[in-house]
């Protein structure tokens, strides 16, 4: 992917609103956004400033991946993890960083870093993550000692919650891939099948659909199976994906996260094994028309807790708001789960566009399980554009 | 899984001897070795001091599967991301933070926390991860601010270098599952299969027959699949899990992570699809020789240099060294990757009974490809106990 120059416009709108001069990040997530590349492992630097474009520190082992990515901004290697290059990389980082401070004449300036991203996604080399902590923002100080460093977290969840145009269309292709998984999910419960194998056959599907598609070149999936017994315990599963196989009359829960080249779906569907019941054929309806009074409630300005409150009263009116335990929405986009918009009680910060969030009413008793329905939708001025396609049948 | 006695004594004796008096912990990968517990997602705080067992502090979508975890433990909840629960969870946090800083006497104690983990291993919802960041630093002096606080990262990665006897036998079972998915990997390859192909199948193997072991709780697979032109560019595979397909006697190279219950194996195989060529027989066969010549050099108290130059050498006496770019092993067990013990170049530092490592030499030339076989083993004072078994053929 690219950078939008949108986001660029946005991102230097914001630094010289709040009078910092630059950003140097590390983590995948923000530099998806700043640079418009996602990188291996959070061990790259992506620094951004208010007057020039992004440049880019990476590894050598993300090179010839990486390099087209950078649209617009500089890149630079160093040497890691290779005999040929010194045990501790953060000598050459070092020279690196102060060579382009010097360029970019930053090096008395302000710089926000990530000091307090409590929650932080998996790059595409998901098995281990490299973070800033404590040791980095010494190493920042030691490196240019003479620029201020200030936490730009919030400055940096501010400027996550609006996507711009081009990475909605980003999410879509995300929310593609995502419905597939749904789609082979819906069609693979049947009693006998275990939520192991769910799992599997999910994963599988959008790995390889995901990554037939069109320019993706990263797909992470991450699929949890709740079913029978378990799938009622409370609002997130509890118990998922083990051995259990599904016998007739059960319910299996899908909840699917997704990433594509750094782009988050965050989904859920349910179905029975076999021929529902009466109830949970009734509470699927009561949650299916509480997600759609939910999100037809949603466009640009209306406050943020309208769509819960609206789907609680379908709820209520039915007489099942009793089972219905957790909030309606929260955002997603850049990470499974982002800080804006929350579709709570008492939430009165309006809807904007570009706000991307989940809308997922759910209902969870004994008598019925669990019954979630969760889809992506980015608001926009005349109403919520619904990023999922796939049908929702129990 | 629950804490064994030799660890916590492990535990209890260095906090002692470097004069802390407690670890408040948050790390899911931390929690594990002192708990006894893998807690969901990082949002979950373990105590340990040095004169009481551990005491956990956990969300509630994680009760029930938890409570029985606990060993010895003293387990609390809070509430979260529940309509019934305060939108912010700290305050039942501080209260029973506080509460159990009374209970254990360590309100001014010297309390070690994770300030430095740099790399961090993502839990079984593997989605999302919640770290410690500044901002719970300052957090923790806010909750006993007559507490010393001390960043005990380099302490913990010291307690995690030796594993228990108890830990090796919960990292056997981990590899048991990853050679699981290196023999389906083995089975899979032929000319016409995709890389995402492989990718899906070896991730259904593990996840299907992982969750059918006895005790088996959660487990998470990585595998990346790098083949063809992309399998021999870096030691790193640059590009992995893509839409290509095998051609007759191109080569697939599968890196294979994989966590159980929060104990991991590193592990990698190697196959061509049809028939190998020469050039490939003998690169592989190289690094087969130099792999069992470097563990076999492997015992308590060998420098851990030694397997490196051993296999270095072999690969020198057959012309091939020129093609090995990276070293020869890594720590790992409670992540992906661990500090200790490097077998790199250099390196001095004995080997000690319960370091667990990884031995993969590997050789990358466009000629033959990329050719690398990864097995880890548990040191001992006999030698290397091989953790994986599965075959090692082209």
């Amino acid at each position: 992917m690219s950078m939008d120059a949108e986001r660029l416009e946005r991102l230097k709108g914001v630094l010289q609103q709040v009078g910092l001069d630059a950003l140097l990040l590390r983590l995948p997530e923000n530099i998806v956004m700043t640079c418009g590349v996602w990188p291996m492992n959070g061990f790259s630097y992506g620094l951004v400033t208010a007057a020039d474009g992004p440049v880019a520190l990476v590894a050598p082992a993300c090179e010839d991946q990486e390099m087209d990515d950078f649209w617009g901004s500089d890149v630079r290697y160093f040497g890691w993890a290779r005999l040929d290059a010194p045990p501790d990389p953060h000598e050459l980082i070092t020279a690196h960083l102060r060579d382009i401070a010097r360029t970019l004449k930053i090096e008395r300036a302000r710089i926000g870093y990530e000091g307090s991203f409590e929650a932080v996604a998996p790059s595409h080399n998901a098995g281990e993550l490299l973070v800033p902590t404590e040791r980095h923002r010494a190493y920042l100080a030691e490196v240019l000692p003479d620029a201020r460093w200030q936490d730009a977290t919030d400055l940096l969840h501010g400027l996550r919650a609006r996507k711009t145009p081009a990475e909605v269309e980003r999410l879509r292709r995300s929310h593609r891939i995502a419905s597939d998984g749904l789609r082979k999910f819906h069609q693979a419960v049947e009693p006998g099948v275990s939520e192991a194998q769910l799992a599997a056959v999910v994963y599988g599907e959008c790995l390889n659909r995901g990554v037939e598609t069109d320019g993706v070149r990263h797909v992470n999936v991450y699929p949890q199976i709740s079913s029978g017994p378990n799938a009622h315990r409370a609002w997130r599963p509890i118990v998922t994906t083990g051995p259990r196989r599904l016998q007739d009359g059960q319910i299996a829960l899908l909840e699917l996260a997704l990433c594509v080249d750094g782009f988050w779906a965050d989904v859920t569907r349910i179905k029975v094994a076999g021929r529902p019941t009466t109830l949970q054929q009734d509470a699927f309806e009561a949650v299916r028309r509480a997600q759609q009074a939910a999100t037809d409630t949603i466009k640009a300005g209306v406050p943020a807790a309208r769509p819960h409150e609206v789907a609680t009263e379908l709820l209520r009116n039915l007489g099942m708001d009793q089972y219905m335990v957790h909030l309606t929405g929260h955002g997603l986009g850049f990470r499974y789960h982002e800080p804006e918009p929350f579709l709570m009680p008492g939430n009165d910060r309006p809807l904007e566009v570009g706000h991307v969030c989940s809308v997922e009413p759910g209902l969870y008793h004994e008598s019925f399980g669990g019954i979630r329905i969760e889809d992506n939708v980015a608001v926009t001025e005349e109403g919520a554009d619904v990023l999922t396609d796939a049908p929702k049948v129990l």
